[in-house]
């Protein structure tokens, strides 16, 4: 059979995600993918659309909060939209980051509010430019699940930004429990320590795993 | 000096938001306006939107505990836009409600869910209404400001639900820091123990302080 793809073990080949720039894929209902942090320090912001109405319904954070009554998720949650459908299923973590679901994308107006300057590379932006060169588009920035980050809530009230304890190809694996595309942004931050703390946003990866 | 207004200690007439149901004002920036849980068990959803561009600028919760660093804000605590404007300024608070940051507003796929009906109340349906009153529209729904509505995290990351722990009256004093379009929902949830935990949204009332 050497050559021939075999249903359940194909693997696509590893894409990239580059330092400060985003990617989009489109997956299939069943759709397995993985997320690796390649370099360890990167965080990477991530949204998750419908297919078919990504203006009307997206992997949101505060849904997921709700329904599962945690802030960070585990292996084996499944991730919801803001209709209630299930978009996304944990199925594997090799990191013990917790991944942030509080704080916002890193934008334009946040990079000059702290003195970056006026077209300082964003996720926000980022995910405006993947969707695009799906042809798709969406009226606003839903709150990012921000893969690998680590903000922690102290005393249930204080959020502490921390450096990131991953190491090189840490990973987390996701099922699609809907046709739905996914962004990547490999954030551009260079100024709070989530994001490696040394100021330099690195490559990340992701491979889509076959069902 | 009778019957004259005087500027600094003037009010508007204590405004209803219906229970169950929703209520918009504009404000400009420097008037205060009071909040007021009028029977104590109720949650009201809360939203603030830029008056030139609400589709566009809107208080975020993600963008607020960014900069703040806490899942809960405090008197003194100015909140900002997903813009990082200084929309709103907390000058006062009688409850030690928290005023939860992470709980999506209710919604019609909510209550679909949860076996209550297709056309349930919802906070969500709310603050379209309430903003079509004043000509307005959003294309998305922003993660509510929850007023008065207690969904604590312990451990650092499991929510728990608890009913309200407020006075009849007890009330929360904003000041706005930019024109804008502030929406209350009265919430209509009659499911989760955090909105009086007895199935039966109350109303609650808002006041414009003229600065």
């Amino acid at each position: 059979m050497e050559g021939v793809a075999v249903r359940g073990t194909q693997r696509s080949p590893m894409q990239l995600i580059p330092a400060g720039q985003g990617a989009a894929v489109p997956l299939a209902r069943g759709q397995r993918i993985r997320v690796v942090n390649t370099h360890g320090t990167q965080v990477v912001d991530f949204w998750g659309f419908a297919r078919v109405a990504p203006a009307e319904e997206y992997l949101s954070m505060e849904h997921c909060r709700e329904l599962l009554q945690k802030i960070h998720f585990d292996v084996g949650d499944t991730l919801i939209t803001n209709r209630y459908s299930p978009i996304l299923t944990i199925l594997a973590d090799s990191t013990t980051a917790e991944h942030d679901t509080l704080i916002a994308a890193c934008s334009r107006d946040m990079y000059r509010r702290l003195g970056r300057g006026e077209d300082h590379a964003n996720c926000a932006d980022n995910l405006d430019a993947a969707l695009a060169g799906l042809r798709l588009w969406v009226p606003f920035t839903p709150s990012p699940w921000n893969l690998f980050m680590r903000a922690p809530v102290r005393d249930g009230r204080r959020i502490e930004y921390e450096r990131p304890t991953c190491k090189p190809g840490d990973h987390v694996e996701l099922r699609a429990e809907m046709d739905c595309v996914l962004v990547f942004s490999a954030c551009a931050d260079d100024v709070y320590p989530t994001n490696g703390g040394d100021g330099t946003p690195r490559d990340a990866h992701f491979q889509v795993l076959e069902a």
